[in-house]
């Protein structure tokens, strides 16, 4: 089943300078150089690996492109077998053209992340490693992108190979034990064994906690901005977006009109969640916008009240958003809550003391602002990153992203919780045996060592064609 | 100016699996080895030209991703310099990174079409070879990439400079004659130079004929369907787009649901403008849509009048139509125009004869068909590539597509046509040296022997950025 050749297109689709295009199994030079004329005239399947080839892409007598080849041999390719990638000129037509001649030469064309797959078949990487292939093309800020790298480099996998292997060691010696069992010997050291299984409870139960971290940087953290039009919404979200250097580039030339929109602040993403505000009028229209604010503040992890400062009213406006406060703070006790007076920059100190007064003591969390002029923005993202307990982040500590891998995790650690249990009653070997495996099957899931067809069909469906 | 190291992405924007960033520059190899650290521990600036080297891209102690870099030397690269390409993890985010590590690093973000400039500076390509690169990126269709391809590998370029020199030889000649203007020798013979004239008159005036097919091919030919809703456009379009095989592909999933688009038929691509219809109404708003249908009409190369042949008053309706198409004829007599009977699959043999008798009178092109079933659409298909002059395609000849080109054609031309006269009327060498020199300028012009900034800036600031 995997010793055909694939195809794929490598790169983003579409009209750019180049394209790349993949092939993949061991017929993948031989299949190459028959529609391959090198301009020095060399024969592409006696070159050797790592290297590059200019020359042209040719279908019988027509040239389809002029094409740069680049060779990868058997072991040392991504995916561990024969690779060749064609860089050609970026036109669709072109692509499709070489994919479609290659099709007729008796390749395939590659299912969605089968390169990746065929990768993790031959070991060139383990199940969780090939997983954060795919969270790696997928990151977008800096936080999901150190996560990724570190699992894709094996930071993760090793972390659970030694907790494995170290389980495996006093597995077999219980074993071991049980062929002796008429001897009534112990080659396990049980106070050894209770030190292991603690320590082991310890990492899993970190391990663990880290998803709660993990999921929210991997998906973007939802912050519901709960405030009528016109309150500076977007211009808020501007200003937090300028504050970070390391997104904002000329290159992308990122602008933002709209509210609803992942922005990275601090290199960790949050998304930002559009809401009609929640005051309560007898209109039964608004009253359906009400429920919506509510629906949408339920999926958030922080929700900012955001008022503006200037009205003819402006005390008037505070008593009522006083109230409203009081009414997210009953309805979602858990959620953290930022109240933001925007546009201070247009009103005096006084003023500004004075809407202090009646709102501070509805808040703790009260941050004036001015989107417009910057100020009070850096105090917000310093407000908006310390909601997030990025400690594990900044310690490099490995973080779970993955809840196939938590699943596992949280398996795993009930079946150790067992052993430990069984440890303390006394529980005989065989029995202690059938519960240390049961934790054995759980680690091997994670890094690729147990596994079967639905599992891997399910992962790789996941990836993009060509990877 | 053009000594600086220049950076770009090369691929197109967006995720995929992989992305290429290009680096050239004679200090694009050494800029590179700072940011890179091979996993064999290679100074990636002792390796060999076109060879590839696995690594991770640094920024200091951060570890931004695991890469393949690619190394070209001056000259044996794209550009003529030192080029380095980086095929990373196809994220927005990473590519921004590495991109922004690299700016810090010394390099400038490539303008438009710099890399294919410099590979004009450096001698890599002449000037109509550089213009064929972006026209092969943009081709959709095997006519405009046949075209583009003959044209990027020389065979335009070749042609030029082949007249040129033969011209240049006798203008030298001429010119060598005015040296020893007191002896009154005739260096060069006039019969000969008069044969020469001729044949550089055939081969531009072939050339300068070919860009009506050329620039029709380059951007499409314009079809106007002229028929009211509901009489089967996207089903014609549809049939149209499955006659052809050599584009509709299972990979891209080609489906059409609008009706303005452009498609390859028999590899070449028609443009295919929709319209409301002619029918005169006392409606104003009709009448409006009337004088839209004559605008679109007006832009369009062939006209296609699309009529249901199922109708409880077909004959009224083709009454109505023989009206409509004479209106055509007498409007717009140069158009070609196609009336095409849909549907016949679902009326009888003497239903369609009564319809036949009916329109033929006012058009020797009816067509017949049912989109549906594929019944008629191969003639179709036909009529429309006979409309098209594709004997220059079919004999693989040179077709030009630029009008720059075009427009330094046709001044050559007017200058050959100087000296031709010149010739007859016995003008002094001094005066047909002056013409000769003007043509042997436009032949410049298209090759880029002759060129300024301005008209550099003009051409390469219709590339995209990183080619």
């Amino acid at each position: 089943m995997h010793n055909d050749t694939i195809v794929a297109l490598a790169t983003p689709s579409g009209s750019g300078a180049i394209a790349v295009l993949r092939l993949s199994g061991s017929d993948a030079i031989m299949i190459a150089s028959t529609c391959f004329k090198s301009v020095s005239g060399k024969d592409l399947t006696k070159q050797a690996t790592h290297t590059i080839h200019l020359g042209h892409i040719l279908d019988g007598k027509r040239t389809i492109d002029q094409v740069l080849v680049s060779l990868f041999k058997d072991p040392n390719s991504y995916t561990g077998e024969n690779v060749v990638e064609i860089s050609c000129h970026g036109s669709s037509y072109i692509q499709q053209e070489i994919i479609q001649l290659f099709l007729r030469q008796g390749c395939r064309m590659a299912t969605a992340g089968e390169f990746t797959l065929r990768a993790f078949l031959n070991g060139k990487l383990d199940l969780s490693q090939a997983e954060a292939v795919a969270d790696l093309i997928s990151s977008d800020n800096e936080a999901s992108h150190q996560i990724a790298m570190q699992q894709m480099r094996g930071g993760f996998s090793s972390e659970i190979a030694k907790l494995r292997a170290e389980l495996l060691n006093f597995a077999s010696l219980i074993e071991l034990e049980l062929d002796f069992a008429e001897e009534d010997v112990e080659f396990a050291d049980r106070t050894q064994f209770k030190q292991l299984i603690d320590r082991i409870t310890f990492v899993l139960k970190r391990l663990i906690d880290s998803f709660a971290v993990g999921n929210v940087i991997k998906n973007g953290i939802p912050v519901a901005i709960v405030g009528e039009p016109n309150v500076g919404k977007s211009t808020l979200l501007n200003a937090l977006l300028n504050e970070d250097r390391a997104i904002v580039s000329e290159i992308a030339g990122t602008t933002r009109d709209t509210i609803e929109d992942e922005i990275s602040i601090g290199g960790i993403g949050f998304r930002f969640i559009d809401t009609a505000g929640i005051r309560e009028t007898e209109d039964v229209v608004e009253n359906i916008g009400i429920k919506k604010t509510f629906e949408k503040i339920e999926q958030a992890q922080v929700v900012i009240y955001l008022l503006d400062a200037v009205t003819s009213s402006a005390v008037e406006k505070s008593k009522v958003a006083a109230i409203e406060i009081e009414k997210i703070k009953n309805k979602f006790p858990q959620k953290q809550l930022l109240v933001i007076l925007n546009k201070i920059d247009q009103i005096t100190d006084s003023e500004l003391a004075n809407l202090r007064t009646h709102l501070e003591p509805h808040t703790v969390n009260l941050i004036p602002i001015s989107a417009k002029t910057g100020f009070g923005v850096e105090q917000l993202t310093n407000k908006l990153l310390n909601l997030i307990n990025t400690g594990a982040l900044r310690n490099n500590e490995t973080i779970v992203t993955n809840s196939r891998h938590y699943d596992a995790l949280l398996k795993a650690f009930e079946e150790v919780a067992k052993v430990k249990e069984g440890l303390e009653t006394g529980l005989s070997g065989d029995l202690l045996a059938i519960d240390i495996r049961q934790a054995l099957y759980h680690f091997g899931e994670i890094t690729g060592e147990i596994t079967n067809d639905d599992l891997l069909g399910n992962i790789f469906a996941n990836f993009c064609i060509g990877k």
